[in-house]
């Protein structure tokens, strides 16, 4: 492929982190510690994956970046705050993140909880601003705040959370690492991709056949996520490798082996990429970005 | 006033329960542990004050219950998210309200963080389907996003929550308690009653009246909880009263003296009554709510 993938993310992660600085309040303005711990994390290294899946989601039905930039920017921030939160010590008490002290390690336990309330509460504030103009402006509105909150809610990653937590140190079978991984990830991987082709004006067969790339590739990125915390060091990671191990969690490995798992992963991205194929060459963001996830070492 | 407001609130407070049952996710649905949490804390006995202002906001300009009801809903998740995200052993540390164990007692502190994270998440998947009908839905529904997400996010709620907690055991002066009492309590009262009329159509000249009329409610009602602080008793409030002068919290009567407290409370629901003056009838309620705000024994 003579796609370039990596140039396509750069531009657009920079783009984000441009547009991120701009939404969030500025460290200065008070609560000072707030805004200052709200910032820490979302600019801790992220590689702004769910923002520019976002932007790819409406480059595949013809829309562009500038005009779904404030929902790109409300998803990344749902991912900052879901992250905050599950590195909290009640949570998995993780002291490191992308190599760097977490939330409440540099903040405290009380702010590093309000700073996700914070991130969470801006997404929303942010989404309200991604309507297009027109008289399909508010149905657009509705359909992304639904995709996106379902995604994020008990339905969804908050759901799967509980799952992950209430699995912990069980002997589970495929069906309940199926559940966390859809509901934990892969719920607002998709949601990502959808709402960028809502915003853009995709049809509903357009739209009905991204829900489904989003759900492969969703999973497929979690299955890495798991296969990476076996095989890749913690200095490759920038986070405890082997911690899911230690911790019993429910993982793909741990149920199906390493190998069928790589071999699941791989079948997602193919089954996505086959169903992009429809979408021509505006799609090629998306293809690739399937082989990323899978193919990549952190 | 013949107003019967008792009457009044407990009518339209039994069709916000009624409401908030259905909008809630059912307890037999997975994840079980979280969807009990979330009803635990929602049905832990409020008076559901701030529904009912959302109620009565759309009234005061000639609209109606029904049609600002997943709004109302929406308005108590995102004050019961913050109740139990407050009582969390590194926030106040509170075992009881209203008289019953906090969420974090019954469900232990990782499920309470993600039930406060699910109930703010659905509130504003709530506020998606609140927008009427007609060309100008799509603007209404973004008003009201921007009305409630500002009301509780940094510059907010959560805002007055990082303020409350920074200025404890602090000598703070008047300026310190207004921001904390005005952002962390008066904010999403305000938003509550400009929410509902704008949902109901009101004009500018309508909404700008109620949002000062909202935050002198709100500082009034937030006043009149520091002094009740003070005169009640535990079984009265049916949570630890003289918690504030233990946390040595930044509060009105600690700054201002109890008479002098009782005193501006007055004064604003005074001040707010003579807004709603022009509003004539219709805002009856809303004067009836004022006057209880300060008269309440809990």
């Amino acid at each position: 492929m003579s796609f370039d993938l990596a140039a396509y993310m750069a531009e657009r992660a920079r783009a984000v982190d441009e547009a991120l600085g701009r939404f969030l309040p500025a460290e200065s303005a008070p609560p000072e510690t707030l805004h200052r711990a709200m910032r820490y994390s979302v600019f801790a290294g992220g590689k702004r994956l769910r923002p520019v899946l976002v932007i790819a989601g409406a480059e595949a039905v013809g829309g562009n970046m500038a005009a779904v930039m404030p929902t790109a920017c409300a998803v990344e921030m749902i991912h900052t705050y879901s992250l905050i939160h599950d590195d909290l010590p009640a949570m998995d008490n993780d002291d490191f993140r992308r190599g760097s002290p977490t939330n409440h390690k540099v903040f405290g336990e009380a702010i590093a909880i309000l700073a996700g309330d914070a991130l969470l509460t801006l997404a929303f504030r942010l989404l309200a601003d991604s309507a297009p103009g027109g008289p399909d402006g508010g149905r657009r509105l509705h359909d992304v705040l639904v995709e996106i909150a379902d995604a994020a809610g008990s339905a969804g990653m908050v759901g799967g959370q509980v799952a992950d937590i209430e699995s912990e140190g069980k002997k589970v079978g495929a069906e309940t690492v199926d559940y966390i991984h859809t509901h934990k990830t892969a719920a607002l991987i998709r949601a990502s991709i959808c709402a960028g082709a809502i915003l853009a004006g995709g049809t509903e067969a357009q739209l009905s056949a991204l829900s489904l790339v989003g759900r492969d590739l969703g999973l497929a990125f979690q299955i890495t996520d798991d296969i990476l915390d076996v095989t890749a060091t913690t200095a490759e990671l920038g986070k405890t490798a082997g911690k899911d191990q230690a911790q019993q969690k429910a993982t793909y490995p741990a149920v199906h082996g390493i190998e069928a798992s790589r071999s699941r992963a791989a079948g997602l991205v193919t089954e996505a990429q086959w169903a992009l194929d429809r979408f021509g060459a505006r799609a090629e963001p998306l293809c690739a970005l399937g082989t990323f996830m899978i193919e990549r070492k952190a």
